[in-house]
């Protein structure tokens, strides 16, 4: 019988560009990943068949798909994403306003739900592919956001209160390029045609091209001088 | 036409005793509360209804229950709460250990939530109903919890980054005891008639008598020297 010795980590898996190459950093660092994700009533729902196409190639232990509704119906809504609101196209990246697609709370609400799974599991290490250079201006993407998370991860937990562990947020491409993501997720073997990153795409799951998550993913596969297989 | 001058507030109800006061208070206070209540899979269903007739006894501006499943179904649980566990009867409450009825990360999940909501309705207060004193050793009811989540929500959202303003955690029970609570609830005229906080309820709804939760609402109307009308 194989003894399973890795440690494990919770990863936060969208199915886009990111999430996949802060998983297969995981995977690359020995960790046995319980990979998280969540229909949250987002208009680009193809993430989430991207997102288990992508556990799966990664080789994650297991993936679940967490429902909770953020829609305008539900009395959240508000962006772009969720909400009868356009999705800025042809948008000038250099200005680092929040853009309409942020959702609210986002990443602290998927981090706290990873945190209760972190504990129910016995692990203490949460992955999450937030980036802070070519991000969209969201607040939740930033260094002092994940060192804010974690301190209160530390008190808010049985695990941690008694001592059994410490909870690590990690967020490995929080300082890198689109590019240099593209190339270390290509040195890992991170197969890009799974993943999906429009917030817009056609009936058919085609990127539109335009938005703000297409146009950095053009502009990380000409830094990291690759093809983008979905383009 | 009356012109709406509240300030608007999110408050966590549980349909306890203790959000109930939470809700009370913060209606005295002067704001316009939205009640947010959460169906996560929880045994004691029961007290979903007790929110809603809490809500409008108390006059909130409106009332949510959203749905996200913390159950052992979903990978969660884990709780006596939400698995196939035992719910402790006549427990000594003295001791300070971290009670098998604990959530995993169930008011870190709550209040991110809640952030979220806020940030929607442009509200920067949220009121939350934990208590330190009688708590039942929730790592989550301690100040130094609720001081961290404040500091993380100030770094997570557009709104506070913007500038537009700075949001609070109320937390107005954290210090007094049971019996304080219910005599304050009692002086805002709260029926509690109209709460639930059995654990583990019959299934007609009667409270158990024996779980924490009951053992620490029969202390606590001794303490205030009232009548519980549910007993």
């Amino acid at each position: 019988m194989h003894l399973e010795t890795h440690k494990q980590a919770v990863v936060l898996l969208s199915g886009g560009l990111d999430s996949a190459t802060t998983l297969a950093i995981a995977r690359d660092r020995g960790f046995s990943c319980h990979a998280l994700s969540f229909d949250y009533g987002q208009r680009h729902r193809f993430e989430l068949a991207a997102a288990r196409r992508v556990a799966t190639a990664l080789g994650a232990a297991d993936h679940r798909i967490v429902r909770l509704d953020l829609s305008a119906e539900a009395g959240f809504g508000h962006s772009a994403l969720t909400d009868d609101i356009a999705v800025p196209k042809d948008r000038d990246e250099t200005g680092k306003d929040i853009p309409p697609t942020y959702v609210p709370a986002r990443n602290t609400i998927f981090l706290s739900v990873a945190l209760g799974y972190a504990e129910v599991l016995g692990a203490f290490d949460i992955f999450i592919g937030v980036n802070a250079v070519d991000y969209s201006g969201y607040p939740d993407c930033r260094p002092e956001f994940i060192e804010a998370f974690e301190n209160m991860a530390n008190l808010a937990t049985a695990a941690a209160v008694e001592g059994k562990g410490t909870f690590t947020i990690h967020a490995p491409l929080i300082r890198m390029t689109k590019g240099q993501i593209i190339r270390t997720g290509l040195g890992l073997g991170v197969d890009y045609g799974l993943t999906h990153s429009c917030y817009d795409p056609q009936p058919d799951g085609a990127p539109c091209g335009h938005c703000d998550a297409c146009l950095l993913r053009r502009a990380g596969f000409k830094e990291a001088d690759a093809t983008d297989p979905v383009a």
